[in-house]
C-alpha cells in the first residue's frame, strides 16, 4: 500500500508520508508559464490544466507522497449560484448567500472537470504517489458567502450568526452538504484521501466555533466514509472537541507544537506542520524546523505537511532540501 | 483604592473593573472631530491633545475604571531613530533598524509629550480611575523595525531571527531596555499601571516566541517593579511559559476562552476577553457574551476588557450597553 494511505490508515511509518499544503501553485516556474496563459478560472474549468498542474509538483520532486487536486474551496459556492471569480486580489462572490434561495439545488456540473482532472492525474500518477481530494468547510464556506471576499475581521459573517441563528444552520447545514457531496464525488473520481479545509477557523470565539462551526464539520465528515479524511482548522487556537471528529487525523497549523498536537489528539493521525514562511528564511532554518518535527513524531502515525499553505515566494530548491531531511 | 488597582493587586472584586483596548479612538465622534484638525503624529507629539483624546472615553463613559494615555507603540522605535510616521495606511518605518547603529542612543526626547500628557490627564481624572501606560513589546518593536511597515507574514522579521540570531538578540535586548525604561518614564510621571503589547506575538512558532520573543518579555517586565505590570500576547496559542513572567497579569485575546485562562494561568490576575467584533453583532451578542466572561470569572482577580482593540465601526451606544451589563 502507498506510503500516505498506510498512514491514513493508522499505521506509523519510519519516514514519514510527505505532502505540502498548496503545491501545485505559484511558487513554481511550471505553474506560473501555465498561470500566463491561462487565468485561475480556466484551471478550474478545464481538467486538462487542471491535472497538469496537479501533476508539476509530483513531476519536479519525486519524493512526494500525495497529489492533491488543483481545484478552489470556493466551487461550492459557485454550484450554489453565488458567480465567483477569482482575480489576482482574492475571490468575488457576485451572488452572496442572501440573494440565494436556500432551496436552490447544488448545480453539481460545475464539479465535473474536478472529477474529470482527478480522472487523468490518477492514470498518470506513480503507483506509490496517493491522490487526494479536498473541499472548504461549511464555517469558511458561509464566511466568504455572507461577506462576499475576503476580509480581515469577518465582521458580517460574525454578525450573521447571532442576527439569525437559525437560518445561519440552515446554511451551515447546507454548505455541509454539499462540501460531503463533493468530498464524495472527488472519491468517486478516484481520491484516496480528502482533507476538509477550515481556513478562517481563527475568527470565530471558541463558543461560536463550538455551537455553529464543528457540528458542521461533523455533518460532513460522518457523511464520508468511503476514504480517509483529514480535517484542517486553521487557528492557533485548536479546541479539544476535534477529538469527537469522525475524522481520520488532523492537519496542525503551525502554530501549535506538533508535541503538544500529539499529547492532545493521541488518536488521530497527525499531518503537519512546519511553517511555510520558515522556508523563506533559509535552509539551514527550514530543515532544521522540519527535522525537529519529524523527531518529535516518531511512533505516531505523521504525514509531513506544512502547517498552511506554500506562499509564492517559496525556493523550489528549499523545498527540495526539507524534503531530502525528512526523508533522510 | 481604586477598583482597577485593588484588582491589579491581586484582588477579587464582586463587580469587575473594565477599561477597553483602543478606548481612545476612532470609534468615538469626538475622537474623529480632534483628529480632522489634526494628524496623528501630532496627537503623539500635543500633550494637550494627547490629553484630551485620553479623557474623552472616560467622560464619555463614567463607569469606565482606567484611562489609559493616548500614544502608539512604535514611540520606541522613532526614539532610536528609525523616523516612524503613522499615515492611515498604517506605520511606515523611515529607518530600518538595519540602517540604524545598534550602539546609538535611545532619544528619550521623543518621550517628553507623553510624560506631559499623562501629568495633565492625571490632574483632571475621577479619584476612581486608574491612569495607565503602555509599551510595545520587544519582538513587536522589532518586527516593525525590519519590515519598515506592517506585513501579512512578517517574512523579513523572522528570517532575521535565523539569519543574525546573535544581533537578533542583542536588538531585542535593546528594545527590551528601552520598554522599560518608557514603562518606568510613564510611571514616574503618574500611571499606576502599564501594560506591555505584543501585538504579533501569533506571528512565530512556539519555538522561535520561546526562544527570542519571551526572554525579551521578561527583560522589560523585571525592570519594572514600581507599578503592576499586564502583558498581552496577541496569539491565538498561549504559551504555558506566561506563567513564569514577572509579570501581575496576563491581557487575554479573545481567541482563547477565560476558562481556560483561568485553569491555566491560575496565579495571574486576567484580563478581558470580549471579541471586539462582538461589538458589531448587536446588543444582545455583545451583553450575552460579555455576561457570560464576567460569570466565569468570579471568584478570580479578572479586569474586564476586549480581547484586542475597539474597532472604528464600533457603535458607542452598544459599548455603553456592555459597560451596564458588566457592572449590573
Amino acid at each position: 500500500m502507498q506510503p500516505l494511505l498506510r498512514v491514513l490508515n493508522g499505521e506509523t511509518l519510519d519516514k514519514p508520508p510527505v505532502w505540502f499544503m498548496r503545491q501545485a501553485g505559484r511558487f513554481l516556474p511550471e505553474y506560473r508559464a501555465i498561470r500566463a496563459k491561462a487565468s485561475f478560472e480556466q484551471l478550474l474549468s478545464d481538467s486538462d490544466l487542471a491535472a497538469e498542474v496537479t501533476l508539476q509538483p509530483i513531476r519536479r520532486f519525486p519524493q512526494i507522497d500525495g497529489a492533491i487536486i488543483f481545484s478552489d474551496i470556493l466551487v461550492i459556492l459557485d454550484a450554489l449560484g453565488c458567480e465567483v471569480t477569482i482575480p489576482e486580489g482574492g475571490p468575488r462572490i457576485g451572488k452572496t448567500l442572501d440573494q440565494i434561495d436556500i432551496n436552490r439545488p447544488l448545480d453539481e456540473s460545475i464539479f465535473d472537470p474536478v472529477q474529470a482532472a482527478i480522472r487523468k492525474v490518477k492514470a498518470q500518477l506513480p503507483e506509490k504517489v496517493t491522490m487526494l481530494g479536498f473541499a472548504g468547510a461549511p464555517w469558511t464556506l458561509l464566511a466568504y458567502g455572507i461577506e462576499g471576499k475576503g476580509s480581515k475581521s469577518w465582521t458580517k459573517a460574525k454578525a450573521f450568526l447571532h442576527h439569525d441563528p437559525v437560518l445561519a444552520r440552515k446554511w451551515l447545514d447546507k454548505l455541509a452538504d454539499a462540501a460531503a457531496r463533493l468530498l464524495n464525488l472527488h472519491i468517486g473520481a478516484g481520491a484516496q484521501g480528502v482533507q476538509l479545509f477550515d481556513t478562517w477557523a481563527g475568527e470565530l470565539d471558541a463558543q461560536d466555533y463550538a455551537e455553529f462551526a464543528l457540528p458542521a464539520v461533523e455533518r460532513t465528515l460522518s457523511q464520508v466514509t468511503a476514504a480517509p479524511t483529514l480535517f484542517f482548522a486553521r487557528t492557533g487556537y485548536l479546541p479539544d472537541a476535534l477529538n469527537q471528529l469522525s475524522c481520520k487525523g488532523l492537519a496542525v497549523p503551525w502554530q501549535v507544537p506538533m508535541a503538544e498536537a500529539r499529547r492532545r489528539f493521541p488518536k488521530m493521525v497527525l499531518q503537519g506542520n512546519l511553517d511555510p514562511i520558515a522556508l523563506l528564511a533559509g535552509t539551514e532554518t527550514a530543515c532544521r524546523k522540519a527535522r525537529a518535527i519529524v523527531d518529535v513524531m516518531k511512533g505516531h502515525p505523521h504525514i509531513f505537511n506544512l502547517g498552511h499553505g506554500l506562499t509564492p515566494e517559496t525556493d523550489p530548491a528549499v523545498l527540495q532540501a526539507v524534503l531530502n531531511e525528512v526523508k533522510a
